[in-house]
This record gives C-alpha cells, structure tokens and sequence, in this order.
C-alpha cells in the first residue's frame, strides 16, 4: 500500500471546514435540499443553479461543480455542459453522477454526451449506471442496480477493468458505489467495505455522496485525488453505519435513518475515518 | 360484509417487499422526496421522471405510474398524458392525484383531461379536488378542503353517490381522504377511520398516499383494486396515527411527526395493517 | 420605544392560526417543501405554485405571496412578476427574497426588477443579498454572506441608513438576517439578537422565514407591519435557540437541528415570543 493511498492521518474533513468551498450542484429536486444539507454538515456551502442564464456566472463564483442527471429535462442539458465545460477550464473538480443512465435514451445519451464533452474529476454511479458509461452490455434496471449488475467475487476482476478502462478513457476517477465501493483512478483500486444496506431505503444517499466527493476533492490537490474520492466514500459509508446504530437504537425506522445520516456527517471528525475506514488498496 | 373486502389477513406489504415494483412518478417539486421516501419505506422503487424525452421509456420499465400535478407546469402536462396512455396501455396501475383542482382554471382544466384522456387505476384526492373533478358545485378554497366541503353525517349519501358516478364515469377507483376517508369503487364503499389530524400539519401526506397506493396496486390483481385501495389508506392512517403517539410522547411537534410517519411506513407489517384497521364497508 | 413597536403581548401567532391564512410561495425547488412544513408549522396554510398559466388564479385565492428567486429559471420570472403585481393590487403582503443576488447577473437584474415593478411589502436577505439590492458595492460571495458584509458595531450606523434608504426607495420593510438581525422600515429600526449559529448549517432557514414573515403580516394590520415582521424574526429566532438546546440535549447533529426547528415552530406561543424575544428599537 502507498503511503498516499492511506486514509488514516488525513485532515481532509478539517481542509473542508476550514475553507468552507462553495459547491455549484446541477442536480435533480427530488433530493436537491437533502443534498445541500449534507454539503453544510460536511462543513462546505452549497449553491444550487441551474439557469442556463446563470450558470457560468455562478460557476465561476464557485470551487466545484456537481452534476446529477436525476430529473433530467431537456433545457438542463445545455446547463450541464457550459457549466462543466467552464469548470473544467477554470480547474475545479467535476463531479459527475449519471442517475439512470441505461434506464431512458434521454439520459443514456445525455450521461454519454457529458462524458464526452466535460473533463469529469470523479464519475459516480450505482452498478448499472457505471455498466451503461462503460458500454458494459448489462442493462438498467432503473434507477437502482441490479442483482446480476452488482459488484461480486466473480465479477470483481472484471468490474475494476471496466473502471480502469472508463477511468482512463475519461481522465476521471470512476467511483461504483454499492454492498462494496469500488473506486478506480487509472491503475489505482481501492474497495470499501463501510456502509449500511439502510442507505439504500432512503432516497438521495448516492446525490449527498456527489456533494460531499466535490467538497472533498475541492480541498486536494489533483495528485491527492484518488485519496480524496476514497476519503469521501469512506465517510459517507462511516456516516450510514453510525446512523444505522443510532437508528436501531432508536428503535426507529428509515426517516430516523435520514436524520440521524445528515447528523453524523456535521458530527464526523477526520479521526473517526481514519479509524473506521474498512478498505483494501 | 364480503370476504374480499376485508382487511384482516391481507399479505400486500409482504408482496410489495419481496417483489420491490418500480413506480414511476410525476409529481410536485415539493414532496417529492418525501414521496420518494415513502415509497421506499413501503418497499417498493420510486423513480421519479417527468422530462418529455424520457418519460415513456421509464413508464416502460416501471410497474405503476403516479400523476400528481402539484406544481403544475405546461411542460408537464404532456409528459403525464403521453405516460399515462401509455401506462394504461400497458395494464400499470395509475394513480392520479388532482391537488389542487379547482384552484386554478389550469389546474381544473388539467385534471379534467387527464381524467379524460387517461384511464385511471385510483383518483385519489381531498373534498375539494374530487368535488371539483366530480362537477360538483362546490368551489375550492385552494389545496386544503373547505370545511362545508368535507364529508360529514349530513353529506355522507350524496358524496358516496357522487363518488360512485365519477368511479362509473371514469373507470377509476375514487379515493377522498379527510378526517374519515371515503373508498368508492363502482357501487362498492369502504369509509375509513384511521388518521390523525397532525397528517394535515405536516406538507405532502396526501402525495405520499399516492406512492403507496401504487405500490399496492401493483401487487395486487385488478378483482383486489377495492381492498388494495382501502389496505393502502388504512395503513397511511395508521402510521399517522403510530407517528402522533410516538410525537406526543417525546414532546415534539410536526418536525417530529413528518420523521416518524415515515418510520412507521418503515416497520408496519400487515398484521399491524389487519389488526388496527378501523373501517365500514 | 413606542408602544408598538414592542413584541410582548402581540398576539399574532394566536390570530395566524385561527385565520389560517394561504400563502402562495413561488419560490425554489431546494427548500419548498421545508417553507411549506414551517409555514403550517406557523399556523398557516401553503400553496407553491409557479406556472404561468395559474399564478395569477393562485394569487386571487390566497392572502399573501411569497418570491424566493432560490433557483430562478427564466420562465419564472414572468410568473413572479404577474404573481407580484396583481398581489399587490389585491392588497395583499409581498415577501420579496432575493436570494443569491450579487451572485449572477440574471439574479441581480432579476432582483432589482422586481424590487422595481412590484410593490413588496417586506424584503428579506442576508447581507450580501441586501447589499446587493442597496446598491452597495460590496460584492457577494454566492447566497452565503462575505465576512466584511455582516452587521457590525463599526459598520451599523452605515447599515442601518443604507437599509432604511431602500426603504424608502422601494416603500418595503427591510430585513437583514445574520447574526444579528437588523429590520427597518422607513425610519424604524430593530436589532434582533435572537437566534443560532446552527440555523446556517441547514438550508433553507431564510427561506423558512419568508413563509413566516407573510403569515405574520397577513394578520397584521399595514400599520402592524413593523411589528410583525420583527415579530416574525423573533420568532424564527426562538425556534432557533430552542431547537439548539433539544440538538445539544440529545447529542444530535444538523440533522436532528433541522427537525427540532419545525418542532419549535409548531410548539411556539406568543407567550414564549414575548418572553424570549432580545431586541433594542
């Protein structure tokens, strides 16, 4: 393991809270406000815009820009790419989250065409969504992950070749999240192993991620990028495990869940991930 | 009493977790993520999509469809036309959600069409909204019921009646949810007693009712409409009434409320549902 | 201090939830559904509605309007400009939030348009915000305030005339919510130390207290409308402060802070107002 590729002794929550960068997120209104509460409670500011009147001028304004497919309509298209074109050119980290890519031609071609045109810092999806990036045959089951899509010993080799592959033919990260996170920046892998199948019964847990990923990478350096994404997954899987317990301790249900989620990420110190990270590198 | 419309020894959450149907809504801005939420704590998939390019290909790969015009705009209302032709088409359940008919010219004219146009499983909505779909004359006070409007001892026969003639005309089950809840399915009738006043306190429980109403729909066969129907608003009722306990006892107000709705759509099981229901047929 | 302008024995919390007036909020897609749960929290009733098509039927049917330029798209200007203007007419209170202005130019014209042919009641922002609508040249750093914006002893004589100025100029209250909040109206003043520094670290609490402050005023008398927006902010304050304490008590988060401030709302009588409001006229 390099040194580099460690996530305990980061400060990278302490960089966020400290800073506080300003995240401009393109993303969907289903979970727009669960998004923007996770940023604060990450320590970073949220900016939501997707005018295409003002996009660039909030782009510029920011450090990092989110794009999120999850309520795709056809005027936001063009949003997404004069934003993340912008972006890229002004050096702040993309984030890019194809939400159903493979369950509509609309958004398969969208997620495609994003990729195409955008630099992407981190691409991040559930197994279907990053299949369909990939031009992996397998085909959506919407907008969550399939059973023979995901993530397992026997297709373990076979999935971190797909993600180097789309890594280096994009020049971003590429980030699978599932039972285990697999994230893949070129040659480097890192699995993880955090996380609570609960995150799945609440809704936006993927978008928050998308958040939290670009406040992490706004803090990093590029060379720091693959520790930084890891760093992101690992704290948000931290953030499910510690809700789950508050939750069954509780004895409550999902929307506990979801309070006690956004609560253990305001509450996160870069000491709990170095010591709760479960990966292998 | 027919056997078939009773409550008790149903098995409809059961299927709805093991068979995880996929809805697909069109809904408001507002409660979307509440919806989404809720669908998930009842078990099924919620995939929420109104864009004009993508909104038959998700009808396609979903089970149910729910139209909620909420937050009205032009653009919508071809998407839910086109999505519900083609759900009907299919055989999906279609639960329609008029809020706010009779508020606005555009909203009445909307529901109006798409009661019309599209061959609805369920129409579910408050005193005011199906008066106002059932022609009735009495003029909504906005998105919450007028107080004369609502059902009572007095108007009970003529509202059953009027139910029964938009159920007729429609081929839809009618759904008018209140302190009591009125099921009207052809010449078949359910009232419902379960609730409590604090689901008016809180935004979007009526919007959230659509969501499970098609979760169930979509397990069950057309001959159960009726029950499904009632099973789903008899449990919506009892978990607001688990949350108001849950409420009182910790102190809290209708912050608390929202989050132990959701809670307690997490944890019902359908002996809960059999055992607490409390109804007339 | 005048006899009115004090915030003890008002009853106007007692008069929103007897009268239970309807907001109509157009405002963004991040926090509509938080402005709605608080606005029922107050005693009130919401209706979000933006479409062109029914604004002004919306407009026509409820007491007060709310514009929020949260996540402003050009077709949503025309609504809020018709939506403005015909409120206006009617007589009905105008809560204007320009939230972000200074932050793109669509969003800066946008205001500053609307600042211009609609007559607002009352304007709400943060500093930056305000600023930006005075004409100041400070310029902003997105929705969140710069350090150098913020009310300050050095800068408050200076503030203090800059909002009174606006005041003058557009005939509106102003309010300036930070750590301290300042509402002038014409010549009135008001400092307002109430409240948390948590309320920064949930989204949408300034949009939460537009809803209010139209509630409020919509039970207000025009000569009450100092009073009832400083009331207001005193308000949401308190809930604040309450919130804080049950957050800390429990060993919560921004999330458990997020659902204790609904709570507050829904719980709060103008008894505790009275009693906890800290203000200087």
């Amino acid at each position: 393991m390099n040194r580099q590729d460690r996530l305990t002794g980061c400060n990278i929550l302490e960089r966020v809270r400290k800073q506080r960068p300003l995240i401009h997120c393109i993303t969907n209104y289903v979970t727009a406000g669960d998004v923007a509460n996770m940023v604060l409670a990450a320590g970073a500011s949220p900016v939501m815009a997707d005018g295409i009147r003002e996009v660039e001028d909030i782009t510029r304004l920011s450090q990092a820009l989110v794009l999120n497919i999850g309520t795709l309509r056809e005027e936001t298209v063009d949003s997404m790419l004069r934003a993340g074109k912008l972006a890229a050119q002004l050096g702040h980290p993309v984030v890019f989250d194809p939400v159903g890519a493979g369950a509509s031609g609309f958004r398969t071609g969208t997620a495609l065409r994003i990729v195409r045109e955008v630099p992407c810092t981190v691409i991040r999806g559930n197994a279907s969504e990053i299949r369909t990036l990939a031009g992996d045959s397998a085909r959506s089951m919407g907008v969550d992950a399939d059973e023979r899509e995901k993530l397992s010993e026997v297709n373990l080799a076979a999935t971190r070749d797909m993600l180097s592959s789309l890594s280096q033919r994009t020049g971003a990260a590429t980030v699978m999240t599932g039972e285990t996170d697999l994230i893949v920046d070129g040659n480097r892998v890192c699995l993880l192993h955090n996380g609570n199948p609960m995150m799945a019964k609440i809704t936006g847990t993927g978008c928050m991620l998308d958040g939290i990923l670009a406040a992490f990478l706004t803090v990093s350096s590029s060379e720091e990028r693959f520790t930084a994404a890891s760093y992101a997954v690992a704290a948000h899987g931290i953030c499910g495990e510690k809700a789950y317990e508050k939750t069954i301790r509780s004895g409550g249900g999902t929307g506990s869940f979801r309070m006690h989620f956004v609560d253990a990420m305001s509450k996160l110190s870069d000491k709990n991930v170095g010591e709760e990270a479960r990966y292998e590198v």
